[in-house]
């Protein structure tokens, strides 16, 4: 496309693109944008290196040439990274010659759809887990630089910390973890007989008896026992990854209180997804280690964002193919809310149109520059003020928002100011 | 764990640790083994960087040290990529010190599980395929990093050629990809108007008859008919890319034929899986182009296998957690086929005796050494190798091995030579 523009001399005109997402994964009832901070550096640092363009042998020179100097130079707005989205809400809006737009295609959507289905997630395991703590552990499920960005995504979404150490060091996030089954096997006796005591001795050695012990690699009871045994009662935690969670971690609750450990915590992993955190609710659970199902999205590995050509020089453009059709013209939005702060309505509006005005309602501005001119616009949010908002912006959802059940988006989209036949 | 292993002694004993999966995802009825390639590479160059390790200021200088100095030394076993396996397959064996195996639990998890969960999907679809080529361009709908390893995964599994540059670039895969809706919607004329001919006459002039048109911007027949009056009858292909393919293709077929393009290709995409690929076996189509689908696993984005201890010291070792029991001891493994070729068993034994015999029966070794002493073993598969190896052992399987539906593996896998009580 990009050869075939030079030379028929499109490749100059100028166009927005936007990304948006058609639906959301699974009747959930809101999405979590993620991804965007990634997305405004990404684009920043994407160049083509001499060992690449040396490979492009099907493409002309005037094409590769292009490919030599490219730097993106054109505007991004967008939502904020934490905010919320529904069907069609306008997620970026990226403006610049049709060349150096088409380009940034693929990156933009594979950040923004991978963040996105972690992020959106991570944030229904939150609330189901209802005040209670949260360890990204999905890493060895999941490519591994993918893992680093999937723990950031957790995090943003209100994950507590994440046992991904390169996540850890780029993105500041807390780092935590426990041991595994391998620590417990690995102390045999000389006859190669289990020696779980020896473990957890040597763990809290090293450790302090504020750690948690993984109690479940022979026999619970006896794992708790023992546990207790060389910690004594002041143990930090103990950590439960089998059986059936809710009937084991009541039954470990008494074990614990009855040998003196009142404040020992129980830590629960093993398969855990948002319905199997709400199921424990009622249940002695002081926090939850997640792993497959954050990484993977819990069953929407995608959140199926597109990217669409939406305007050239100045002409709204819209495809027409069945179960695909789409508004042309760029956009921005806005969400309206009600004075006790609950949020009404998400309303798209022409991007170069002024914001309409709701009597009544106020209303907050979804669209914010990302970047102008190829460079990131000043005072980007960091992730902890990312995740800050995401928090704060859960509390603006109706009631039902929050339910992990199928049903309709929370929240409506409604387009004002377009032409009718689009 | 690789602190107080440090501290308590345990560090340095000679440890096994197995990659094995418990199940194949979604009752598929058998599994893709892939990834080998990029653990061997991987295994190799791990090591941690001063800044990396100027930020574990929780762990003591003697842990820090020892990062510092990492290198694996021990060695890995394991199924070649591009192997079947079942539940139970003991994929990889690694050897080493219990500190150099544990480090390399996540990395090489990571590789194994995203790889695996890609090829296994991707092998599918290509039965499903019957011989058509497929395109994969699902770099979009997942991690930027993992879109490039997952086209590789795809490839291995008997795709054709990939969307994504970087994998044809890094992997010597080739490269294809057919023509945006953002193409035909950027040729608006002076008023705005859609000009879709301007579009294909732009594409042609840049990439001559032979090029893929995509038809389905605004009214399909109508974008046939421009087609070929802009290429003429010798037109390389057509992609159709939404609506039911199955009834539109038919179609467009008998318009291509009616217009003389008896030899214009129809390709299609538009969410495609291994399920609809099938439901298109009687239609006139000359190949698929799919992307979400193969990129996230077709619903099993992660292969689900573990890394676990297996070995201490000689001895062998399990845990007994409720659900997720296993078989101690270092293991390999055999398959053994009748003399027509077809697959009847996987034998698993332990690591050190000898292979066990199977009178009338021909057995080939899953375990081949990768890596000894920290170095990978000359004459490593190149990935033409291992797709061509995939693409033998998948004809070997019982004839229902390749059918779609749920159901248990086609192969079963029996534990052979081990004591009876573990």
């Amino acid at each position: 496309m990009l050869e075939a523009a030079l030379r028929d001399g499109t490749a100059d005109r100028l166009c927005t693109f936007e990304v948006f997402a058609r639906k959301l994964p699974n009747e959930r009832r809101y999405g979590v944008v993620a991804g965007t901070a990634r997305v405004v550096r990404a684009v920043q640092d994407y160049v083509f290196t001499e060992e690449q363009l040396s490979t492009l042998d099907f493409l002309d020179e005037t094409t590769i040439d292009y490919l030599r100097h490219f730097r993106f130079s054109g505007h991004i707005d967008g939502y904020r990274e934490g905010e919320l989205y529904f069907p069609y809400s306008p997620l970026l809006t990226v403006r610049g010659t049709f060349a150096e737009c088409v380009i940034l295609e693929t990156v933009i959507l594979s950040i923004m759809n991978a963040d996105s289905a972690v992020a959106s997630a991570a944030a229904r395991m939150v609330t189901a887990a209802d005040g209670r703590p949260i360890i990204e552990m999905g890493s060895r499920r999941t490519h591994e630089y993918s893992a680093v960005t999937a723990s950031r995504a957790a995090y943003l979404a209100g994950f507590t910390s994440t046992s991904n150490m390169e996540a850890a060091f780029r993105y500041g996030i807390p780092a935590s973890g426990t041991s595994a089954h391998a620590w417990t096997l690995l102390h045999v006796d000389d006859d190669g007989q289990p020696d779980e005591k020896a473990a957890f001795k040597a763990q809290i050695d090293a450790l302090g008896v504020d750690t948690t012990l993984l109690v479940d690699t022979f026999d619970i009871s006896q794992g708790v026992r023992n546990a207790i045994e060389v910690a004594g009662p002041e143990l930090g935690g103990v950590r439960i990854d089998s059986g059936d969670l809710g009937a084991i971690t009541r039954r470990v609750r008494s074990q614990l209180d009855e040998l003196g450990a009142y404040n020992t915590k129980i830590l629960v992993s093993s398969d855990l997804d948002e319905f199997t955190i709400a199921g424990l609710r009622g249940d002695p659970i002081d926090g939850f280690g997640v792993g497959t199902s954050v990484v993977t999205g819990s069953g929407a590995p995608t959140a199926h964002m597109v990217y669409k050509l939406v305007e050239v020089e100045g002409h709204p453009v819209a495809k027409r193919s069945r179960g695909k059709a789409m508004t042309g013209g760029a956009k921005k939005a806005l969400r309206t809310h009600r004075a006790s702060g609950t949020a009404v309505e998400e309303i798209v509006y022409p991007f170069h149109n002024e914001a309409p005005e709701f009597p009544g309602l106020t209303s907050v501005d979804l669209t914010v520059p990302l970047i102008r001119d190829g460079e990131a616009v000043p005072g980007q949010p960091t992730l902890e003020e990312s995740r800050d908002y995401l928090a704060q912006q859960l509390v603006t959802l109706p009631w039902e928002g929050l339910a992990l059940s199928r049903d309709e988006p929370v929240v409506s989209t409604r387009f004002v100011g377009f032409p009718e036949q689009q």
